[in-house]
């Protein structure tokens, strides 16, 4: 096959699948060739071929949009669709944040272990190592009788941070192995890097919907949270930062380019570059949460915002809590020109992150089972993906629409308008059926009819049965 | 022996071991009666007993004072004696809090496994049952493949708090199960609690010298500390913390009534109870950090401070890293009437508490070996204070003076005044030995001439030439 017919492909599963709807606007040639990573010229020949095919057509002046009646075309069902960015209130208003209670009491009655877990933020842990990474724990713990709480004090364990260092630079991001410091999950490695470069009553610039964990640093230091639109297949609009930020001060940027949670984005290196760029003009540091950098889908690593950083202004976070160990809680940042900041901060908030986790996860990286481990949980999410994606179709209402994941394990699924996502939450718990709220990923009610549905677990009858039931809820309340 | 004659022979010990030096007052009859828990009557008696043997005589109006040459009576070396508060400029001022830079380097160099670790902060771990408490977690590891963060959120485990409550109860404590917010080590529950009743610009009041954990706490938080004189004996100065109150604005306290860090007291119940009607007149919170609670010398366990509260203005925070296990990072928080703020900030901060050390912790205490472990601990470690006192009795020169520890494992010790104990860190640790600054415990420099000892490891023959090289390095600057 052609690259411009793969390309043409490709475009066409995105419109059967609803990532491009009747009536929008598929990306510019030149959007789609730095996206892609083709030529001008291929994505040309691509969009020509889709044209022939009736599923785009061209208007003078404005570019490619989706033919009505595309869907048809390409064997879809037409709806759902994209969900599209939050129209922010204009201007956008910084708001106090006060979420962590709804986030915890939906934590806890996921935590219930009969519970069908669309709503876990976590991945099904029976697809990880633990066992393996047990055995290096006992191992350790019986080899140093007399491991305390001096052992790798921040920044933390040498070859630990020396086993990050390598994955970064094999994988293309430029790494010193001294600007890591290793954290309680990325949950510690956000909130300092936070605390590191901005203070209370500051405002906050984050996407929307924002993964919570953002919200509850901004919470915990009583800073103001600024929502930008942000796109579901680029992520956060450039544009309407810059305006935001001409408007008023903006004490930093929180931003979760590859795979966002919730909306499985992967933000395209333009994009990436752009964001940087804009922010290294205004001197505005940004926190990039990458907790999901190795569960991308298919052959190529996004990257990071440090790929684009000239500045030090990029405070790197993330941890192995998604993709080898959630129980250990091993994170780290990279925090640029704030690293001294964010180790010291580090030793005042927890002291030090416990050892044998430390040099448990650094035995276990060091015996090369990661990558096998990864390329076997990417495939399998990927697949869930595609199964999830096509049972909500199955069983919601009209007027369902939901997102299209590059990598993670949520899908995001917006609801016909009047449907009230929290009682949809009530309902399906009574049922033993968790979703995730979308209330959950905002300061307002902008994604009240939005939930977060987790693919993590192998797809079952019981699963199944479960989601079925979730679509009749809906529907009901459609 | 008589019970008057056992009190006697106690103040003689303590005389002989320069708790009271020649001219310093000792207890006032009634204080006595309240520390050791005896009649007004049999303190008279053992007065009497010790005036006749020529250790303290009777000022009229003014109480009982040891007599210019007792020690020779009570066969001690005259020197060194109990330090004393240190006087506060007047009126105190509160400082901003930068002491973590220091702290960090000690803990660092403390690190080295090959220094003789009097510099330690942390009890030696071979004394602890932590190849049980391993086992325990092992076998959790392997029962629960699925464990995952959502287990045991916040509040935490309830089987642990279960434990942790029945403890406090069994003790005597008043407690409510439902107060207890498991915490990332005391150092989490001491920061949140801080954090829940103060803000950045607020001024904390806390003991002179200080434990540097609490001054940890006011600066992550950008808040200041205002130091109160604290009596070696007796703890925290009521009365001149009543008039610091009566002149401006305190959000907090921060104190250690039971085996203070560096100093070793153990406040009386009186003046407990004066503390926290103090404080609750003002409507003050108070965060007590009482994690050597465990750690008392002699039969009676101490009381808290909690015993004496009755608005919830108690924050009292404790462990389990300085009697059971370090390396597991298991603390708890009963916050009172600020219990929801805390577990609300525990959530925003690291999450959760990873939930196998939670559960190895209270499968350990269900098994009932952990009071046989203390009591044999509390022994060893009473007996290791009289010699390091002794020691540095020996080997220390003339105008060394030192604290006389009820409970924990650390020597204050006041080294004649020209000696800058950062240059005995320095010479040491180009010797490989280890001491803790007195620079650590306080925002001035009030115990630049003092250094903190840890003699929780087993005394041999190569820890005593540690002590002498110390000793002669001490004299050589004095």
């Amino acid at each position: 096959m052609k690259l411009y017919e793969k390309l043409a492909d490709e475009i066409a599963e995105a419109v059967r699948r609803g990532v491009f709807a009747a009536g929008e606007r598929i990306p510019s040639v030149r959007q789609a060739s730095q996206q892609h990573g083709v030529s001008i010229k291929t994505v040309l020949h691509a969009y020509a071929l889709l044209e022939s095919r009736g599923i785009v057509e061209t208007r003078p002046q404005s570019g490619y949009f989706v033919r009505d009646g595309a869907t048809a075309a390409v064997g879809g069902a037409g709806e759902p669709r994209l969900s599209r960015p939050a129209a922010p209130p204009i201007p956008p208003v910084a708001a106090a944040v006060d979420v962590s209670r709804l986030v915890l009491s939906t934590l806890r009655s996921i935590g219930a272990h009969d519970a069908v877990p669309f709503g876990s933020p976590y991945p099904d842990p029976s697809l990880f190592p633990w066992r393996r990474i047990n055995q290096y724990a006992n191992a350790i713990a019986r080899r140093h009788s007399s491991w305390n709480l001096i052992d790798d004090l921040p920044p933390g364990n040498p070859e630990l941070i020396r086993q990050i260092a390598r994955r970064y630079a094999e994988n293309g991001v430029p790494v010193d192995p001294g600007e890591i410091v290793i954290t309680l999950g990325a949950t510690e490695a956000i909130n300092l890097s936070l605390q590191a470069v901005a203070k209370p009553g500051d405002t906050v610039a984050v996407e929307s919907p924002t993964y919570y964990a953002m919200l509850h640093a901004i919470e915990r230091l009583g800073m103001r949270a600024i929502e930008i639109a942000t796109h579901p297949l680029d992520g956060i609009d450039v544009d309407a930062l810059a305006e935001v930020i001409g408007r008023q001060k903006i004490a930093a940027c929180m931003v979760m380019p590859n795979f966002q949670n919730p909306l499985g984005f992967r933000m395209p290196d333009a994009r990436k570059r752009q964001l940087v760029e804009l922010l290294a003009a205004h001197d505005i540091p940004v926190i990039e949460n990458d907790v999901y950098q190795e569960l991308y889908y298919g052959d190529t690593r996004p990257s990071t915002l440090k790929n684009f950083d000239t500045k030090g202004l990029v405070l790197h976070c993330a941890s192995f809590s998604k993709s080898l160990t959630a129980s250990y809680r091993i994170g780290w940042a990279m925090p640029g020109r704030y690293r001294a900041q964010v180790e010291k901060l580090k030793f005042l908030n927890t002291l030090t992150t416990p050892s044998v986790p430390q040099v448990a996860v650094a035995d276990y990286l060091r015996q090369d089972g990661y990558d096998r481990h990864l390329r076997h949980v990417r495939k399998v999410y990927h697949q869930q993906a595609s199964i999830m994606t096509a049972m909500v179709q199955r069983f919601f209402p009209a007027g369902t629409r939901m997102s299209a994941p590059q990598g993670g394990y949520v899908l995001w699924v917006e609801l016909p308008e009047r449907v009230d996502s929290m009682r949809v939450y009530q309902a399906a718990l009574a049922r033993s059926i968790t979703v995730g709220p979308g209330m959950m990923f905002s300061t307002g009610d902008a994604f009240r009819n939005f939930i977060r549905l987790n693919y993590s677990y192998p797809w079952t009858a019981q699963t199944e049965a479960a989601l079925k039931t979730l679509g009749e809820l809906v529907a009901r309340m459609a």
